[in-house]
């Protein structure tokens, strides 16, 4: 059975045998049966248990060989050790998918682990896929589906609909569907992965977007173990316009224990998860309210593409709370044309109609005001999404009926703009407007946050094709870590700008190669065993006549010799020194997740400090690098600041953006490339690097390295 | 009668009289009397109506003079134009407080402008205290009394509790007292300020300080008028250990115009806010929920000195979120020691003891397991603050009962701690919890936000008073905008050390200066009316020698008058050329609000961009400042990053907290000060001021400013 046909049967079964089945609705192998019994399961239910005619008022089968049919999905809640023993039973049958509910696997250490790798292997043998082991399961409340024992439908079943929830944690899971019911949130199925020990997050994602019930996905994801895959999920949603919101909680101690660059260490590892999920227009969720928040809104299928926000509201304090929190979150709210404020102004002299436009409390009294005043924020504004400040006013008596109706008639006319309100109101009453098509938030600030979500959806739903990569010349990489001149030739030969300069081994050389460049030179100390040059002294710059060299050669080779005594010194670099231009830094660090990514920021002792830098996943072409050199907050000092001219933003790009190539072709022995200082010299005058650390694993160990990946996962 | 007596009254009346009283409970002067009968208010209902023997069943008063008794408070609830006179009445019989529910005063315009300053004249010649007008009133839900209109209410009333509410605007604070109720957060008084003709903002804080009744005051303002007295109030709830939690929204528009300087611009009006609010130990908070989350928590009274989080979990992943929110809220979460952690692994091998405390579901086999897991992380772990994510498993029928009678033998135990539950459960459940003495929120990561705000309050209450200011000789401002010489005279008469240099009239002088001071030297336009020299090339660094001196004379001169045609220009300054320090921006800014606020920041291009700066209201001590220096995110460049030397901290703090004192004592003539750069050398080699701008409004020009600040209230 193809891979997907077994995902779509695990949100749909037809049929669900229960391996270990209980007649006891408290214990494991119960409560899937009692819930399914509860919510009128609309499939064939096969309890399965060796010694019971009858579970739960169901005809019992003594075991997978003797059910009557082969079932679409098992549930497997036995002890660890026979489960091995059912998957290949049911994989013998031809079941397409398991959930394995036991735990005791790879979560309990090495025996587990083994056990697990045995199940698996038994899986494989037959094509049966399996989620867990240690899942909580899967709930689709749309066919009354529990393949769950997730406890926390005893406060209440989870309400059906279109929103997909995929989590790596049964607990947090289950904590977010509890939380989905309170938000009123409809469910179209919610998977709780386990140990991943086939299933990935990934393929839950691909499974939602090949779901014809699900609108929505939202991922709850506490390490991610198979990027590609979730890559390549990710971007399926986008194609498929199904907005994903996904939380991704800490930090990787893979990421972090393999952030031994420079690059890594400013960047950290979660920013590179940001860059990553940013680039699929995933909207990554903060908290669990935020996660729920935006999947709700996004339940319109609303998605503006260039987003902006009109604002009516009753009171001018939350009119600035709202400008304040669309300021923060970067959703545009420009001003109503004039002629419109004009016309605000003949109907409510104090009105303030500028956007947000507040038809203060005088509308009460003419509730038709309400009306055009929206009517005019939408039809004259032109706005993309509204939000509407009502707050308790919808409750009074007098006038909620009126204020309903008037707002529904200017819903209605513009099916295409996505309406939101922040009103205070019972149940009923927020019922009634969600009915109307309108999406409600009690607090103002959270409504804005998630609209401005619903503009990023739109914008990566609609974005084309970027510039096709540069073509770079594939370069054959040195058997290990290079030193400096050779990862400059490297680097060079791949098109890489690099500042003029010679190796030399002797101070007579030095001298030679400093008048040929011309003054100022900058020398350094040149071994394949100083990384970090600057910090061992092995830099002087400014150096300005034959003598100053010949002197900083002796300097360079004692100061080398003393800081790594053993070190292969080759002699010295002798480099023109480059002026008038921006420092920069451009570095690459292999993710163990994501490959190599690449990062770009102002270079000196400020980026360690300020930590102003972005990140790219590699490869990608010079409009996105240029993109990312514009996006820091520095770019300012790049772009011409305080009249400085500009740098050579271009020059700059392309350099950035063949790295990026590079790095993706170099495969995985390249582990990181610092570029540190790059001279962004001005417009035209190009940009060059003065520094280069390439850091290789030894061209044996590769294997090594997909080993510990393994490890890592 | 004092003015605390009359705030005191107003929330709490024996009686209450209403003029313009209304039949009608739907309308503005019926709405109280129907709230108040129906809550059953304490104390004595006094209607007026001059047309109706009785108003809703009560019998009613022809007129103020016609009342059996001096009513405690009167509500206004007439024309705009007949409240001055039914404001002389009240006042004539001595009430001692007014709250003015009529609309159409200074927020309509001039005339009604006028009309307001008549109804303050006639409060003030009797001493009534005035509340509004166009104030939606004052609730006290504790003696059922509703003075006010809100419509809030139709949805519930609010319940009596702790919690003082002060709000600028009715229509918001009427939102945050419905949300409360939803929060089930307890109310003592909700007062909303309106126009504030006279009870201010830091009247009612002042009002909550000294009321019994009240622990924890809430503030929602739009715009701050009275500084001083708001600053006052603050200052007297941090010393009564009365937490007050404050959202001000928007940025003020008085600020921003005012913001001329290059140190206000960098700054911002919202950071003077942040600056002064977080000085009295105020939260402030980011959105109406996060206001009332941290309000809610403070109800429990217990205000940990040294905060610290451990956290007891059953989800792993829980665990993430909540390190993940303590990370960015800056609330340590230090590790279980070692003991601890051995003695939790014997319970079970599986669980993660170090912090967050994972007991894993298997708590759930033997309740006495949660027990004994929460009772090591007080007791073993000794942290102030403890989180239990439970989420949904409190509310499983087999095991709610047990788990909280364990949660609450421990919670008994440690009455000083702080506990937080962050569960799912059913509105009962949630109650026992919390009447239990646990505070529950539902989302890990809000709680984690509260949690750390406890802990500010504990800080700000328990802190000691700083260094004294340091005595600055009191210096006689110039009576206009000085030059850059004159200017840094001023300055080095107050003690603030400003690098050496030699105001120069010809070129031979010029030179004769640089030879003295030494080379290379520094050279600039000296004219009382070019502030911003660097613009317009006024500057010249790094000269070497006469030649270039005399050189440099000419081209600046004529840079001078080229510029700024009609400048009188003085001549050049000559300084020697400082280096090999850090180079800072020390200033001065006027708030209109708060006063003279200095900032501190890493000088140069960057300052600009990367806007890392740190405010502070003068005066101030050294112990201050140099918080301040030590609290910017480059302080790094400043404490020797790289192998580089630290600079004089000492040295800068003192010239820092001078500066403060100087701008405190200049008066409300000093506009703002620039010290750009201040080079801060080597430790013990001092800090200096290299350039130095003082604008300052003509001598005969203060009493304008005063008006403005008036205008601007």
């Amino acid at each position: 059975m193809p891979a997907n046909d077994a995902l779509s049967r695990l949100l749909h079964p037809r049929s669900v045998a229960v391996i270990g089945a209980s007649d006891d609705a408290l214990r494991i192998g119960g409560r899937p049966i009692s819930y399914m019994l509860a919510q009128g399961y609309q499939g064939r239910l096969l309890p399965v248990n060796p010694n019971r005619q009858q579970i739960q008022g169901r005809p019992a089968f003594a075991s997978v060989a003797a059910l009557p049919e082969t079932p679409d999905v098992a549930i497997v809640a036995v002890a660890a050790r026979l489960a091995p023993q059912v998957v290949a039973d049911l994989g013998a049958r031809g079941t397409p998918a398991a959930i394995v509910f036991s735990a005791g696997f790879a979560e309990m250490g090495e025996e587990g682990a083994r056990l697990e790798q045995q199940m698996v292997a038994a899986a494989r043998a037959s094509g049966i896929r399996l989620l867990g082991p240690n899942s909580l399961g899967v709930l689709n409340p749309r066919i009354g589906f529990y393949g769950s024992f997730t406890s926390v439908v005893e406060m209440g079943f989870p309400q059906p609909g279109r929103v997909g929830i995929a989590s790596q944690s049964g607990a947090y899971g289950s904590h977010i569907l509890g939380i989905a019911r309170e938000f009123g949130i409809g469910v179209s199925s919610c998977v709780m992965s386990g140990n991943e020990s086939d299933i990935t997050l990934g393929d839950l994602v691909q499974a939602f977007v090949d779901d014809g019930d699900t609108d929505v996905i939202t991922v709850y994801s506490e390490g991610i173990r198979d990027g590609a895959g979730l890559q390549a999920a990710l971007e399926a949603a986008r194609r498929a316009r199904k907005p994903v919101v996904m939380m991704k909680v800490g930090t990787s101690a893979v990421g972090c224990a393999a952030a031994q660059s420079h690059t890594a260490s400013i960047a950290g590892n979660d920013a590179v998860t940001d860059a990553v999920l940013a680039d699929h227009g995933v909207v990554r969720a903060r908290s669990t309210e935020h996660m729920l928040d935006v999947a709700r809104l996004a339940t319109r299928r609303i998605y503006p593409v260039n987003n902006s926000l009109g604002v009516i509201t009753v009171s001018g304090g939350a009119g600035v709370i709202v400008s304040d929190a669309a300021e923060a979150a970067g959703l545009p709210m420009p001003e109503m044309p004039a002629a419109a404020q004009d016309h605000l102004k003949e109907l409510i002299p104090f009105a303030a109609p500028r956007n947000p436009v507040d038809c203060t409390a005088q509308f009460m009294n003419d509730l038709s005001i309400a009306g055009r005043f929206a009517e005019a924020v939408v039809e004259e504004g032109g706005y993309q999404s509204i939000l509407g400040f009502f707050t308790y006013t919808v409750g009074a008596a007098s006038i909620a009926d009126g204020l309903r109706a008037q707002l529904k008639a200017v819903r209605d006319k513009h099916p295409d703009r996505l309406f939101v309100l922040s009103i205070l109101a019972s149940k009923e009453r927020v019922q009634q407007y969600e009915a109307d098509g309108f999406t409600v938030f009690e607090d103002p600030a959270r409504a804005v946050v998630a609209i401005e979500a619903m503009g990023r959806f739109g914008q990566a739903f609609a974005r084309r094709p970027g510039q096709p990569v540069p073509v770079v010349q594939q370069v054959a990489l040195p058997a290990e870590t290079p030193s400096e001149a050779e990862a400059k030739r490297v680097l060079a030969e791949a098109g890489i700008a690099v500042a003029p300069e010679r190796s030399c081994a002797t101070a007579d050389a030095a001298v030679a190669a400093a008048r040929e460049l011309g003054y100022p030179v900058v020398m350094k100390i040149l071994s394949p065993d100083i990384l970090h040059k600057s910090e061992i002294g092995g830099v002087l710059l400014n150096l300005g006549d034959g003598d100053a060299v010949r002197a900083g050669f002796a300097t360079l080779i004692e100061r080398g010799q003393n800081a790594a005594p053993g070190a292969r010194i080759e002699g010295v670099l002798v480099a023109k020194q480059l002026s008038g231009g921006v420092e920069c830094i451009l570095g690459i660090q292999r993710d163990p997740v994501f490959g190599p990514m690449a990062m770009f920021g102002l270079g000196g002792i400020f980026v360690e400090v300020m930590k102003d830098v972005v990140l790219q996943q590699c490869p990608f072409g010079e409009d996105v690098a240029e993109r990312m050199i514009r996006s820091i907050k520095g770019a300012p000092l790049l772009l011409g600041a305080r009249g400085k001219p500009p740098v050579d933003v271009k020059a700059l790009a392309a350099m950035l953006s063949r790295l990026s190539v590079f790095a993706h072709q170099a495969g995985e022995r390249l582990q990181s490339i610092d570029l540190n200082p790059v001279f962004a010299l001005p417009a035209g005058q190009g940009a060059y690097a003065a520094d280069a650390v390439i850091e290789l694993l030894p061209a044996a160990a590769a294997p090594l390295l997909e080993q510990s990946e393994e490890d890592a996962a």
